[in-house]
Order: structure tokens, then C-alpha cells, then sequence
């Protein structure tokens, strides 16, 4: 139940919310003589629009003690049953559109929670083991490589078939200057060569706003690590474990991945950069930073009503990732899928690909 | 396990502190061979000291996932059957002693248990019902009369037969003028007068701290209060209700108080006046604010080690409030007893009892 | 003197930094055996490092009583006279190229240095006239008509023939879909219907981001904006006037200007349809925003040494506007040149010129 | 014209707020045709209302770039000359009294004035002089004595007699054990031995507000030392001066001074015991930090109207300080003056007399 930053929520909230999804979009606008399992429920679960409640200043998600986990549950199986039965009935592809999407939404949160609950267990003073099998310390298996790409004129974007959400369409072109981009991710030994080569202390690497925020915060590591009796050590979901340098560094913000690149003398892919190049090297470990602002597509359109807010509302003073993490369910990833967050944050799996002009 | 404002501590929080108490004071000190039950446990529940950890960044109380309910109650278990051991040893006079400040800080967090439970419930949307028997709000049975106190020189503070707190010592002698005190507290029915007299928006009758609060808060009634339909609601333990106009007012802050009191010409006694006069009225529905400064009484001896932090550490910029309230535990009373808050704080069950001057 | 927000500084600040780039990088690195005019100058007026002092816990710009403004006027004296002296000797290229920029840096302060003054004096209680004859209220001369571009790789940024900053290099190719832009921005008649339809308080038109910044800034005009008796009024530089409709709008954020596009159903252009349409309508009022986040060219190079800190390091969070204003001095002005401020800001002459895709 | 801080107003404003004193309480109420200078200065250099204006959105007094100095100037010439005319005509004991409180707050800001002076000097970073003359460190000639005081009712208060603040009246009797007072003030010799004890470490001598204020601030001496090469100094008002240890120390919080008394196993003097002893020993180069909350004296009484606002709603949450200081005016001094400030402020001439009970 508990909330320690704003971008993270307690897992029963992301229980509840998903379930509303289906009842708020599905059940109480198609499915004839639905009732809702509570009245109060869609103001509790609701992320969409502000929280405007006559009878309550200001609530939070870590505040919510009621309804409790056992009373989510209840309202998951009532909405689950509802569900089933209006399945069973003939659906239009408006029905199977929007259902379509809440399964996706769903699978999203079902990213966060897990990294949610990392966020939570990694700022606990006891450092909790979550799943003593959960290995999220992975090692890069490849050599260095770079893959070459000759300038021209690339498709970007979802063509259309199958499932993809607005914010990946329409395809179009862009041209794309001539680029090499690394066949692997950044690993924590050259992450180790930065920190040893005082990278968080070089001015001259970082963005104004990222050496504010390095200031600010004492940053001097990714998330989750810390040096004790001088040997690093990192926090994961089985636990903390020291160091390994063959294993991929994550849990880096934009800022970093940023200086890093500057430091080693090679940049941030773009977006577009990334989706050309990506079938040609393995990713879905980590979430890959690009130099992409999320910006809409050429022609994007926002689809109309309340499931329009999805995605546009934030296309501004945001990062591109791409690519997918460990903590992504099956079936959720696509080459063209563009997830973003906040230059400095550093709580989903996130890592870099290095990428250089030629 | 939620903390909506930093005054509020979780309710398992309040359990494994109680617990700590006598953990850290009584076993671990003078239990030969006690064993603690989880070495971090101390860093989790001890508010005494600054939370400096080596691996932890920081720590809100409202954050810890960990350890979980039943882990308190094992340890909780624990410490008991161990207190319960050491209780049947031969007992020195410095043993009880820290005992019973164990078991009197344990009443006192009793009472916080259920004022942040308040708080908790009281906002969240849904609004629960705590207890369907737990009735908070109390008529005033008393009509309006003056209780005349001549000047002189009165003895205050605790005599030191039975248990007090270092901050009600040593008694000691203050001149006091002529003074009269209400035989009883201030009702909704006086407040909804303030209210409809526009006393929340007179600026001469507010500190001008007060002020700043009113303006940045937007207060406009006490705390639990809210406006619907042209009806005054509140959210009490046993859910919402209208305002009664007899019953007695409650969840105000100091500031508020001191406005009122402004407003209809009288003044909020001091701790002395309180103290002299409290045998001659009922008292132990609220805890009454007074106007007297949360200081020192002259030879005020701090206690030596830990337990000297208990109460002089926070002698400065808070108020005394004096009496009991419905929630404090029975025997928690003293007449010498001295509360204190700071000046904003309504969470607590707190009321007014007005003075004057003769 | 004064410095109202963080953004603005005062004026005598502009003054001795502009002087202080001279001395820095030209006199006290090329002129052999200048002396520094002041040895703590270069620590006050240098806002390129971060100021760290040994024995000022911080310093504001806005505090800095001294050196006064006689003593600035003094410092500029003996830098512009030592700049005298040394353009008599032979220069090289990398004398040359370094004083030209100081000489657009200096062009820039200027501008600031009046939309700093107005900024100032907008804010003073007494709304006081900076000149008389300032005329910073235009009318739109053109009506509306809509100027196409048809799909194609254009090229982008400055071609090295004369002077740039780094920023708008290299020049190279862009794909852009058909669109069409306006010929005229949009003008104060245009943006009080947006006002009157109630277009700050749809959410839906609004960034997620411009939401808050709305909500939180109580923002319902362009700035300098204030309703008198029905009646919209602003302030300029020649002081208080009425809301002329037929003048372009202007001290408007990105926030703004994207919710007045979604509003009529078009969109903010990208700084690449700018660049590519710009010859064929007239500009140079306003600084118009466009949806471009302000990013490197591909290829970008950042100039070794502090001069590379000029611009690299404000490449994340900011968006592009392109143009010039009233308030931008002569030969200042570039096709290429691309200014760079953050979502909110408004107190440049900005203004919004609409797109559409076709 | 620069505002460091919210608690130091730019010297031209105490200027234009004495003046405007004179103009709102006297010549605007009692004279005759008075004809007020400028219709928005009122507005300006009021203090005592909340500054609600229609046409701006906030303005502080640091960023008062107009009204200029000369225009403050002839604003002050024409009050003063009203002033003289109407000192000429008949004057009743209401104006002779106002006249009285408007020559006392004028000497009130004048102290302020020399104070926030050095303030805004002590900031910048030149650290420049002030005046070469003006010595604001200043030995402390006595020899450590203690003066007994022995238990008794003692009259506190202003007699009546000659002017006084309605803050010190009226006079009464209040209660006093036994106690010594020190015939001196802390040295900077005894304050190094404080530091050099780790007194700013040490938590357990400080309030919890206090030691928050450490923490956060960074404090680690009192304000303007800071040390250079193993040597500690500070600014006066005649430049950065070695620190003497023979020198009264000043510019230190009540945080302080209560830490600092807890090291030395005294304690801060109450108010009460400060007038009692005053007369037996030397005041008037430092401010006294007491251990008395500020508060109302028994029986006191707000005047009618504006002027009432004068102290009483300052009333909550500020600690007394007793005496004067080398920058308070002559004839501004008595043995009853009651001045207040938070615990946390330092720029005032502030410093430390011991007591202890015996």
C-alpha cells in the first residue's frame, strides 16, 4: 500500500486500476443493465482526469487504506465474471477495440508493479529478498560490435497490422544520416570505468539540468547501488548482491546515460536510429534510452474521447525509450513501440546503447 | 500502514514502537542475555534518533512495506513473553522506573493510534466508518457560568507522589492576577456564530502566522468539516454526521482558537489558570488549548541519557494544551499533566475553554 | 537591480556579464600582459560555472548591491578600451571567431535587456511607462491564408557561409510530410474567443504538464494580461493599454500556444516546416514556438573548451522557437537561428504562428 | 534596493515605509486638505495589510525598482514638510500620540536599516566595507561574576511614566525563584571552545527544531565567520576581520545560544530575570536572546485599530530579546522593551548572558 515517490504506486492501486479500466470503459458503457461494484470506486481507481472530490482535500495513492486489498480482490472477481458473461455476447470492433487496449494497459501495469514493488522493497531499510529466483542482474553476452547503417530515406512507425497504440502511428518517412550503433548494452564494468574516471563530478559531460539534478540528489551511482567496505553492491529482487561487471547496467536515468555517452565519446541513439538498426541485435532486457523527445509522429492522430488523454497529453518534456525489459510481459513488445518517462527518473529497468555518427 | 502527513505516524508503526521501547530501555539493557529479536529492527522503530543508515537513502514510516503486520505482532510476542521473564527477576528501583515511563508511553501512543486512524480514514474517499459505536461527538451538558479565581500566589506542577513526566517538575510557586474561566467548552453552536460572522476571513482577529495558515490552507471550519447542500457535515469515528450545535467543538487548531476567542472578546487561558481552576470545572473531553508557551518550569531537570530527550528537546515554538481527551487511555490524566502541539495542528482531539481577565 | 523570477536578471547584470565575456575569453587569454580590471569580477559575472565560493554561502544576481552601476560603467570603459588596443594588432582566425561571439552574445543580453526591464517594470505595483514611444503592441497587417509545402527532403540548418552559432549545424537533409502554415500569427482578437470558449479550463486541450502549470498559476490570459471592469488590458512598454484584437498575441508559453492549436483543430509547426516556409511570409515580431524539442543536428559537433558549454549542455526539456522579435537587435537575425526556452516561459515577445498537415 | 531575504527589506523601503507612516496615521487622518504624494504608495510601503492588488500578481519589496531613490527622496521631503506645518497647528493627545509611536518606528527601521546594510553587504560577494569606522566587534571588558537574585515577587513591566509599547504594559507582578545572572556576555573565546568541543554536533544540546536548522543550513558558527586557512573570521562593517576571542560574540540564533548554554550547564535567562538583574549590570551592545516566549502580560491590551496590529499579532512562536544593540538609536533603549524574533534569525546585533538557578 505504500507510495514512496510520486511515479510509483502501491501495488493494490495498479490491482484496482486495471480492473476500472475494464469496468469504466467496457462493462459500464456497452454491457446493458451493468451495475457498478461501488460508487466511490471509479474516483478511487481513476488516473485519467483530476481528482476533484467535494467531500476530500487531496488524496493520495499510499493513503489508501480503504478499500483494502481483500475488498480489491472481491471487486477484480466481480468485474472478471462480468466480463466472461459479456464476451459470450457478440461484440463489435468497437467492443473488441477497447478491450483490446485494456488488456494492454494491463500488461503495462503489470511492468510497473513489478517495478513498483522493487522501489518499494529497495528503499526499505530490511532490503527485502522479493523472489529469491527473480535474477535481474543479467550478463551481456556479446562482444563489442558495431552495425552500420547507410544513410537514406526509413519506414518508421506501426504499419497497421495487429495491436499498436496511437502514439505509434502513422508510419512515414525519415531520413537518416549515415550511423554505426553498439550489437550490446552498456555493462556495469565500463559503467565502473566512468564512476572511477569521476564522471559524476565532470561538469563538462552533463546537461545543465542534469548536473543540477546529480547536485541535488548526491547522485554518484545508477539506482540501487552502493558502495560498502569499497566493493559496489546493488539491491535487486533477490536480494542485494555485489557488483558484477560482465552483467548490464540499469536503473540509469537519461542525465546519465547522456554524460556517459559524452564521456566515452559516442551519443544516445535516436528513436529512429534504434528501430532501423534493432533486428539486427538482440534487446529486451532493458528499456534503451534514446535522444528522441516524445513528440507525435507526422499526422498522429488522437483518437477522440477519454481514451484519448492515453498518450498525447504527455508528449512534451519527455524521453523515448525503446525496446522492452525483463519485467515486460510476453506479447507486449514491438519494434515499433515507444515507451518514454522523465529524463531523471531511473525506477523501470532502464539501459544504453551506444550509437556513433560515421 | 499509510502516513498521509508527517505528524501521522501508520498504526503498525506505533505497535513495533511501543514494542522497541522496552527492547531497547529494559531488555537489551538490563536483561542478561536478551537477545534482540532483528538487529534492524531498532533503526526501523526508533524516533529518537536520526535515521542515519549507511544503505538506506531515506525512510518515510508511511513506506515500510516491511516488515509486515504479523512480523510486528511476532515481535511484539516477543518482547512481551521476555518483559513477562524479566518482570518475575528481583526489580531495582532504576528498572521500574523506565518501566513505567515504558507503560505510560505506551498509553500516550494508544491515543495516537486512534487520532491518526481518524486522520487516515477521515481522508479517504470513501470516508469508513471506524467503529459504529465509537460516538466523538459530545454534547455539552454544562450552561454557561464563570468560575472566579482571586490573584495570588498558586503552587504548580506535580507534587512528585506517583508518576509524572519531568516536564510537570519541580512544582513551584506563580503570581497570578484575577481571573475568570467558562465552567465549560466551546460548542459548534458558538463556532457556526464565528463562522457566519465571517470570523475566518477578519484579519484583525488572527496571529498573523495564523493568518498565513488560513489564506494557504483555505481553512474555513474545523478540521473533518465540510459544506454540502448548506448543511455542515463532519467526519467523526463513527462516520459522517451533521454538526450538532450542542455538542462541543473539536479538531481546532491553537490558531483557531486564539481567533475565536479574539472574536467574542475573551482569551484562551493560560496553563497556570487552567491547572488552578481545573478542580472547580469537568474536564477529559478535549484537550484545551492554553495560551501559555510549551517552556520549562524553573529548575527543570533533564533527565540523564535517552530518556532526557523525551520531553525538553521540543521546549520551543509549540503550545501547552492541558486536560485529557476522549481517546486518551484511562489513567493517562493528571491535573499537572502538560500536552503540547504546534499552533497549526488540528488532528488531535483538541477544544477550547474560554478565560478573562477581572 | 532587481531579478523578480530566476529567469530575468537585472539589468546592471547584463551589463558587467557582457563585458566580462571579453575579458575572459579575449583580453585575459590573447592580450599578453592585460590585468584584470577587478579580481572577484569574473566570479560575480560569470554564468557559465557554477558559483562555488569559499566565503559567500550563495549569491543571487539580484542581490548584488555591489559593484554599483557606476562601477560597472567603469569596467566596461577599461574593457572596451583594452578591446580597442587589441583590435589594432594583427588577429588571428581564432581571434576573430571568438570576438564575434561576443558580439552576438552581447546582441543576445541585449534583447534580454529589455524583455527584462519590461518583465520588471510589469511587475511594479506602479506599472510604470518605459518609453513613450515603445510600441510593442503590432496589428497583424495579413489575412489569413494558408501557404502549402508539398512532401520532400529539405535541407536544414546553416550552411557555414557567414556567421552561426554550433547549434544550427550542420546543415543537412530532412523528410517532411505536405503541410500548410500560416502566412500571419495569431492574433488578440483570436486568442479571446479562445478565451471566451472556455480554453483554460478544457483540460483536454492541454498537455498534462500545461495543465498543472494552469492550475497551479491560477493562468487564464497571456501574460501581462488583466481584466479591469470587462474590459482586457495589458501592459507594454509604453504602459498600460487596452486589448487591441487586431495585434498579434504574444507572451504566450508553449503550453498556451499548444492548447490554442488543439483548440482550433491545428497544430504548432515544426522548427523544420519553419525554416522551410519562413521566405515566403513575413516574420520577425515574435518568436514563434514550434513542436520541435530543441535537440542536436545530426552530426552535431560541440566546440572544445567553455565556449562548447554555450549550447550543448540546454539540449533536453527545452522546445525550439523560431524567428526574431521587435526586441531582437539588427543583423541578429538568421533563417537558421534557433532559440530555445522552456514550456512556460513568456516574458519574450513569443507568438504562434498554426500548421496543419494536408 | 536588494532583498537577500524575506526578513531584510531593501534599504530604500525603510525609507519610504517610515515616511509613508507619518502620511497614513497623521496627515492623511488629521490634516486638513492633506493631499497624499502618490495614490499607489500607500500601497507600496504599507507593511501592515496583506498586499492585494488588481493588477499584479505579487510584488515583492527587493524587486521595487521604481519608486526610484530620488522620487523616495521628494516623497520624504513632502511629508516632512506637511509635518512641520502641522506640528505648527494645535495638537490633541491623540496626535501628540501618534506622532510618539510614528518617531519610534522610525527609530525602529533605523536600526533595521543598518542592520539589513550589512546583511546585503555581508552577501556579496566582494564582501565590500561598509564604513571604516563603524566597529561592531567590541571587547567584552568585564570579568566573569555571577549576580545574585533572590526569590520573590517582582514587578515586570512599564510603569506608565514617559513612553512605552503596549507590548510592555502593563506592569505586574510575577513570581521569581532564586537565581544568578552573568555580569557579562559570551565571548568568541568561549564560543570557539564551543566549536572546537563539536558543539554543532552534538545533538543532545539542541531543541529538535534547532538541530533540523543545523542540519539543513549547514551551521556550523555564527553568521558572517567562516574560516580561511585554519583561521576564522568574519565579516563587520568594516570589512572581514580576524575573529578576536575577547569579543562579545554576535549574530547567533536563540538555537544557538540555547546549544550553547545546555554545553556549559547554564541556561538562557527568562525575560523576567533580565529586567530584574538589568540594572546591576552593563547592556546595550548586543541584543539578549531570553528563554521567554513572546506574550501577551497579563491584562494586556490591543489598542483600537490599525495601530493595534502593531504587536500583539506577532504574538506566537517568537522568542524576547531584552536590552539593545550598538545600531538601536539613542533614547530607543529601556529597561522594559520587549523586542521578538523567530529562533533561527541571526542578522540582528544578537548575543548571550548566562544564568543558573541556585
Amino acid at each position: 500500500m505504500v507510495q514512496p515517490i510520486v511515479d510509483v504506486s502501491p501495488p493494490k492501486w495498479h490491482l484496482g486500476h486495471t480492473t476500472w479500466f475494464f469496468e469504466e470503459f467496457v462493462l459500464s458503457k456497452f454491457y446493458k443493465g451493468y451495475k457498478r461494484f461501488h460508487d466511490h470506486y471509479a474516483y478511487v481507481f481513476n488516473s485519467y482526469y483530476e481528482s476533484v472530490g467535494k467531500r476530500v482535500v487531496r488524496t493520495d495513492r499510499g493513503n489508501l487504506s480503504r478499500p483494502c486489498v481483500e475488498d480489491i480482490y472481491k471487486y477484480r472477481s466481480y468485474v472478471t465474471n462480468h466480463m466472461n458473461e459479456f464476451l459470450n455476447q457478440t461484440l463489435t470492433k468497437e467492443h473488441t477495440e477497447i478491450i483490446e487496449i485494456g488488456i494492454h494497459h494491463e500488461k503495462q501495469h503489470q511492468e510497473l508493479l513489478l517495478t513498483d514493488i522493487k522501489y518499494i522493497l529497495g528503499n526499505n531499510p530490511l532490503l527485502p529478498v522479493y523472489d529469491i529466483d527473480a535474477i535481474d542482474a543479467l550478463v551481456e553476452p556479446q562482444n563489442q560490435e558495431w552495425i552500420e547503417v547507410p544513410e537514406g530515406i526509413y519506414k518508421i512507425g506501426h504499419s497497421n497490422e495487429g495491436f499498436s497504440y496511437d502514439n505509434e502511428k502513422p508510419q512515414h518517412k525519415v531520413y537518416v544520416e549515415p550511423y554505426s550503433i553498439s550489437n550490446k548494452l552498456v555493462t556495469n564494468g565500463e559503467w565502473l570505468e566512468f564512476i572511477n574516471d569521476n564522471g559524476y563530478n565532470q561538469v563538462l559531460l552533463w546537461h545543465t539540468e542534469g548536473w543540477d539534478w546529480v547536485q541535488k540528489n548526491n547522485i554518484c551511482a545508477p539506482h540501487y547501488w552502493f558502495n560498502e567496505n569499497n566493493q559496489w553492491k546493488h539491491y535487486t529482487l533477490n536480494g542485494v548482491q555485489n557488483i558484477d561487471p560482465k552483467a548490464i547496467v540499469t536503473h540509469i536515468s537519461y542525465f546519465e546515460a547522456f554524460a556517459f555517452a559524452q564521456w566515452c565519446k559516442k551519443r544516445v541513439p535516436t528513436e529512429f536510429e534504434w528501430e532501423i538498426a534493432a533486428p539486427n541485435f538482440n534487446f529486451g532486457k532493458r528499456w534503451e534510452w534514446t535522444e528522441s523527445a516524445y513528440l507525435p509522429y507526422p499526422n498522429y492522430q488522437k483518437p477522440p474521447g477519454a481514451i484519448g488523454e492515453y498518450n498525447g497529453k504527455f508528449m512534451v518534456n519527455q524521453k523515448v525509450l525503446r525496446g522492452y525489459s525483463i519485467a515486460t510481459p510476453d506479447h507486449h513488445a514491438r519494434l515499433t513501440y515507444r515507451n518514454f518517462f522523465h529524463a531523471p527518473l531511473r525506477w523501470q529497468f532502464t539501459g544504453l546503447r551506444l550509437a556513433q555518427s560515421i
